[in-house]
Formats: structure tokens, sequence, C-alpha cells
């Protein structure tokens, strides 16, 4: 399907068929999710394709029951997982090093990474780090973090949210309906998916058939030129 | 172009030809981002389209003058701003209404939004709130927030990612390319756009032609079975 239709059909579909989703659908969609652009292309993130009915149930509970999780086929946990660098590390460093990139890259991932993707026992690697970037900040432009945990999840946060965005567009450009869902108990949904204490969840997404109407009726959005600023 | 060519064509480019970027091109993108999904449709972002050559300048240099800054021939700030629900709720308010939805999404647009995307002095909403979920969330399933003012900057932060990526992807459907950079001076380009104190910088990204090669070689991703669990 083409991009544009499928950004226009893509809609927040909230109650769904009974109507399977092929396996090859949600493989091609997950696929998708890889490739989002990420932070250094750390790839901090974790998809949960929840199959097993007990798990399923459980997670609909966990998304109190809501329609969009209840009716869906499939169920897909997007998690951000801030240390999972440490996972990708290795493969970076050679591949910066088989495509030939400058010095300074290598450097960057084999030395800068651990630096900046830490937070030290109680932030405490996370407070040299803020206080040496505000002091180099006061004489000249200098990014401010990720220092702190909840800055370096926020990091993997955005970095999942891109994937899960590649996720629904690629089911819609199948012909398949989703929802994101951020109303779930996280808790819960940690201790069923055995995350582990900096793990976040991201979104749950409910998948399947839109049983017509699974929505309230046309899109709305703010006027443009509320939201885009030309300046 | 088709949505998978599409997905498979977007990399990160750093570094851009001196071709101008059509006007419509960048306003068809702009578009397909205030189309992403995003919490509660409140649609909290503003997306600057920093056109004036002084201010261009200035923020080249907050993005540390990397290559896919300076060589940009455009550059758009995607900017998450959580107080914004307070812009779009009128609108809502009247989008439900027209749609005809059930009285429960009315009260929840009219009554539950206020309740839910406000911290309150020194986060002191946020700390009942907190308190309220926790006791509920002893005895049964309940989201945990957003609570705290960073809780929901962080909503509002995924919402904006997601409309980062649709325009990513809107600029590679029809040929140009571009950079998410996350390498920026925070405070500094707050200052330039004149954001609120709550508001956060989510990306910078840079648009052009590529200038080939504009990546560092092959797409790295680790294998798939690493991050797709199906559980």
């Amino acid at each position: 399907m083409d991009f544009f239709e499928t950004v226009q059909r893509r809609r927040s579909i909230r109650r769904f068929t009974n109507e399977a989703v092929p396996e090859e659908v949600m493989r091609k969609a997950l696929h998708a999710a890889t490739l989002a652009p990420n932070s250094s292309n750390t790839q901090t993130w974790n998809f949960f394709w929840v199959r097993s009915p007990e798990k399923k149930a459980r997670l609909v509970e966990y998304c109190l029951s809501q329609s969009a999780a209840r009716t869906a086929a499939e169920l897909v946990v997007f998690v951000a997982s801030p240390k999972m660098w440490r996972r990708s590390q290795p493969g970076l460093i050679q591949w910066v090093k088989d495509v030939k990139a400058a010095k300074d890259i290598i450097f960057y991932y084999e030395k800068l990474i651990p630096y900046s993707y830490r937070w030290g026992v109680f932030n405490s690697w996370g407070l040299i780090k803020k206080i040496g970037y505000f002091g180099v900040g006061l004489f000249r432009p200098i990014t401010r973090g990720p220092a702190f945990k909840g800055e370096i999840q926020e990091v993997a946060i955005k970095s999942t949210a891109l994937a899960a965005e590649n996720f629904v567009l690629a089911l819609a450009a199948q012909g398949f309906a989703s929802c994101m869902m951020e109303g779930f108990d996280e808790w819960r949904v940690k201790r069923l998916l055995e995350l582990g204490c900096s793990d976040r969840v991201v979104m749950v997404v409910g998948i399947g058939r839109e049983q017509v109407p699974g929505t309230w009726g046309y899109q709305y959005r703010i006027p443009a030129e509320q939201v885009i600023h030309e300046i």
C-alpha cells in the first residue's frame, strides 16, 4: 500500500472481529519495527508477542480489560530496555569496523557508549556526568544528557515508540487494524513479562481485523497552524 | 511509494547535498506527522520548522554543528508540550459530542483529562494521584500514571516520537532523506524556540537530499530472535 494511504488508513481501532491475523502479517510488521531509527543504533528495545492463551488473558486483565485488548486477535508489548546497549555493543563494534567507519565512530562505540548509557549506583555516575555537562554547558553548547537513569530510560522509550509506530503502520499497510494502548498496569505487566527493574513498558498494541465501526468517528486533529510553527 | 519500500529506504542520513527541499514536500511530511496516534488524542506536541537563516544557524550550533544539521536544507524541531491538552480540550469535547460518543467518553474529556494531565504545584497533585493509584493497585490492576510532571512529560514525549517517525517516513516516501538527532543542547534549543518550562525537545530532524554516501554503510540490526520474544 502507498505510504500516505497507509498513514491515512491507520486509526486506533477499539473493536476487532474474531478473524485471526496470519503469522506472516505479524512477522512482517515486527520486522518493520526493528528497522526504526533509534538512539546510536543501540536498539534498546524488546518486543513481546504474547501468544500463550493464559498469559494473554492476564495481559488483557492488566490492560483493564478494555475492548481494544479484550477483542484483539494478537497482543504485542513494546518494551524499552535501557541496559540492552550491552547486548548490541559487540555487533555494533563489528559493524562500524566492517563499514570502515571513521576512527572517532569506532571510539564512540567502544568507549563512549558505556559512559553515556550507564547511570551508576543510585545515579552516582549520572550525577558526575550531569555536573560535567552543566559545567561545560556554561561556556558552549553541549548535550545535557542522558545522565540519570530516568534520562537513559527516556532515550530508550523514544526509540521504542518509533518502532511501535512502524509496527502499527505496517499492519495498516497489510489491511489490519491496531490500537496502541497506554492504559495498563505497568507493574503487573512487568511481572508477567519478567522484565528487569529498569525496563519500561512503552505500549501494548492490540491487533486484529476492524469490527466496523471500530472508531468513535472521523479523525479529529486541531488546526495545523496551532501545531506547525514556521520561525 | 509503497509502505515497506519506504521503511527500507529510510536511513539516518548524515550528509546532504545543497539541493533545496520543495515546500510542498515539507508540508506533506508535517501533515503526516499530525496524523500519528497520540495519547487520548490530546496532541500535546509542537513542530517548529526553523526557516529564518539566523535562527537556523544558531540551531545548527546547538546541534553541536554535526554534519546532519550543518548540511541540512531544512531543520524541524519536534517538541513535547505536556500542558497543551488545554489547547486541544475544547475541540476534543466538541468532537466526541459530534460523533455521538458514549457518555463516559464525553465525561473522560470534560472531567478526567484535567485530573490526569495535571501535576500540581511541586507535583503535589501528582503525589495524591500516585498514592491513590498505589492503593487501588494493591487490590486490582490499574494504570500507575501519569501522575508526576516527569510522567506526564513522558506521555507527551512518546506521542511526539510517533509523529516524528511519520515525518521521516513521509520524507523518505517522497525521495528525501533525513536524520533524527538527539545530540543537541536542550537548554539552548528551548531558549531559541521560547519554549515553556515543562516543554521537552524530543528530536531535531535534519532534512535534505542525500549526498551519497550519506550513511556509514549497510543498515545493521541485531538478530531478530534477540529482540522479538514469543511467549
